[in-house]
């Protein structure tokens, strides 16, 4: 057992909540600030949520702590895609086996859960409403200034996180030490936030069970289920060109370029307009960083250090992730060499966060143009009998990052090999019943064996 | 002609000195801004300097503008790289055709030559120990500092163009601005500044016109010769590990390293150990960044937006050619609108300065290592016959770079293709006379064909 530390977490977000109950458990006192006043008593959504997919990674992490029952209730389960093409016409598409499932929360709903369950804590505290204004990673103190009053204070933990997301205060000040690596990119794309509300008997207006992909080519509209009946929309626009943010200045033209390539959606949306002209523009950042420690006194953790675009629905399973890997050498941990920790840490979690930021960027293409091709869904369905006739040797890709804790960076490397096999099969092959043909088996028993011998 | 500007340079180093002059000529009215005192009447040399490279992009540059010939009084030629072995041993290996040569001039001897050649022109001013405390890009407002009184003032130029450096301040304010993709990358090693000096009567201790190389392994040190007879060495040194600036505590492991694995340079470093212990440790980054402009009144150029590591001596001409581009758009630039002209200019040279910034990183270990190796020795050979065999058809990626203005990015592509060329041919050879063994004259003939087909 380590001393009992004074501990800040800067941002009481998602990780920010779940890391101070890990935390707790192991006997520390945990202060966690937060710039947003309580999203439990005030409604501090600005018109720019996207729905999270919780999925393995983060289930584990929540189940790890006993929080995994109060979460259930506020998801729902995502079985698959539903595409939707231009005529309205619906294909879906199953994510993995029967009973696999990606689940639907919305980011306050969840935040909310993980705060009802850590403020009981006697060791967890939360402040609201303290922005970190600077941070001394020399002294690990941080000045903080209180929203509503304007007073400030400075706090002095003897271990600081940062789980305070993609714009980090804690990283901000890392950024300035030396020999900081540093990456923010962004997509050319931007997202707006829009609703299909439930129907009037309180149930869901298109299936429930599902992720709503209109796949658009270079632009799509996603749709992801609350448990009140209606669904959070996310349009992915490109900010310039012939059809984008830019294009779309008035009613007129939002209604003609929803009624052409939306119109299934147009009429389960009746606040389209109102909520397209008063929502703000997201933007798409990836963020990569290194090290994520300061001289074993300040952490980094989660958006903080590796944000991710959406697009694989890993972000916060990634954030979640962190968590289970630090409590996992938290729990051999014996002395107090903390910096030695944290560089365990860092090192170790670095090239998964790099894999996961650089599979969800890959994944959008796949989202917004592959998945309304005819031959990758052949392709899906081709790779899912694969999986099926040699349990244990071939997992998609997908599932191996959705559906297991194997590591982001083997999922990234084993899905390469994958494609290069997949695109070998698929020249042979025209319809799924071609899976059976006597060369698509030989050659795949061939192509088996050396991957096989790969992994040795 | 464009409207006479008032246009503000932040940095008068070799970028924003020689920018002046040619905004001076289209007849703007030109201040430049420098955080430091005036170097021609301050030693502000900190130990860090590491001597430049000019090459033909730098050469056009100064051409064109008037001022090659004074430059060519502080420049020393350098015909080719002279490899220093662990025994002493010379190998001379040539950069180019007889006559071509890369020109070594010291940071603060060309700042001084352009300052000096700049001052009298009406249109430019200098303004020393003023410093950029911050910048509103909105306003075009800059807030400056006066080193020398402390005071501040206020200066809000048409124009501004941030040539102050890889921590450029102007970019700074870029960075707080939306969907600005920024990138600092930081290689495991560091330099130190050493010296070679004079021979007792003047002269140069070792050979005069080569760029010095002592290359071993993960590591290497280099000498750049200067006019007064002395060279400038420069030892690029991983931070930790076996050897290393952390193994490295006291003179005695100095002297034992140097004298083991630098037998040859030890004579001639009279002052090492206490160069070694005085001069600070430089550090190695890699700037990416864009977009480069901010609405059509400031611009980022050199390595404000694109600073590289050292290892092309590419970095100065890599400035230098941003100029000539710049001024090139200039002269067809007719009216008003400098964000298109900014536009322009920045989507011109983005992929250009993101090449070299790569074959920078890749040649460092072309110099710290291959270069020790006979075959990479021989290979250079085989390339230069091949060179020779086919004028217009063949120019070594060296070279591309080095001698000629052709795209950054068109000589890292066409670069890769040779490197394949190459490897197939280097199957085939024991020796240099090899070269004209039928199989591999074939081939030759073969690639070179495919070579051609391809750029058409």
């Amino acid at each position: 057992m380590t001393e009992r530390k004074n501990i800040a977490i800067m941002g009481a977000g998602l990780v920010g909540s779940l890391l101070s109950l890990y935390l707790a458990k192991r006997g520390h006192k945990v202060d966690l600030y937060e710039r947003r006043p309580d999203l439990r008593k005030t409604v501090v959504d600005g018109g720019r949520s996207i729905n999270l997919a919780l999925s393995d990674r983060g289930w584990r992490a929540l189940r790890g702590i006993g929080v995994e029952e109060e979460v259930r209730k506020v998801a729902v389960p995502m079985q698959g895609r539903m595409m939707h093409d231009e005529q309205g016409q619906l294909t879906f598409q199953p994510y993995g086996k029967e009973g696999q499932a990606i689940y639907s929360v919305s980011r306050s709903g969840l935040n909310a859960t993980l705060m009802n369950f850590a403020e009981p804590n006697p060791n967890v505290t939360y402040h609201f409403s303290k922005q970190a204004l600077d941070v001394d990673l020399r002294t690990n103190e941080v000045l903080l200034r209180d929203i509503t009053s304007g007073q400030t204070e400075t706090v002095q933990p003897d271990l600081l996180f940062g789980a305070d997301g993609a714009y980090s205060v804690v990283r901000g000040a890392m950024q300035k030490t030396e020999r900081f690596n540093y990456q923010q990119s962004y997509l050319e794309y931007g997202y707006k936030e829009l609703t299909i509300p439930a129907t009037a008997d309180g149930g869901w207006a298109i299936e429930k069970n599902a992720l709503h992909i209109w796949p658009r080519g270079n632009y799509m509209m996603i749709a992801l289920p609350n448990i009140d009946g209606s669904f959070t929309c996310t349009l992915f626009f490109p900010y310039e060109g012939e059809r984008s943010f830019a294009s779309i200045q008035n009613e007129a033209d939002l209604l003609a370029f929803f009624n052409n390539v939306f119109p299934d959606a147009v009429p389960l949306m009746p606040e389209l307009a109102q909520e397209y002209f008063a929502h703000p523009i997201g933007s798409l950042v990836t963020i990569k960083c290194f090290p994520w420690s300061y001289e074993g006194r300040a952490l980094l953790i989660g958006d903080a250090c590796h944000a991710v675009v959406p697009f694989y629905g890993q972000g916060m399973n990634a954030g979640f992730e962190d968590i289970t890997i630090l409590d996992q050498m938290l729990e051999t941990f014996e002395g107090e060499d903390w910096e030695e920790l944290f560089h365990r840490f860092e090192r170790t979690r670095k090239p998964n966060a790099d894999a996961i930021a650089d599979l969800a960027v890959m994944n959008f293409i796949e989202m917004r143009d592959k998945v309304a091709d005819p031959r990758f869904l052949l392709r899906k369905k081709i790779e899912a009998r694969i999986s099926e006739q040699y349990p244990g040797k071939w997992l998609t890709l997908y599932s191996m990052v959705t559906f297991t804790d194997l590591p982001y960076s083997y999922a990234l490397e084993t899905g390469k090999v994958q494609d290069k096999i997949m695109k070998q099969v698929m020249r042979h092959i025209k319809n799924v019943d071609d899976f059976q043909k006597p060369e698509v088996q030989a050659l795949l028993e061939k192509q088996l064996l050396k991957k096989d011998k790969l992994r040795r």
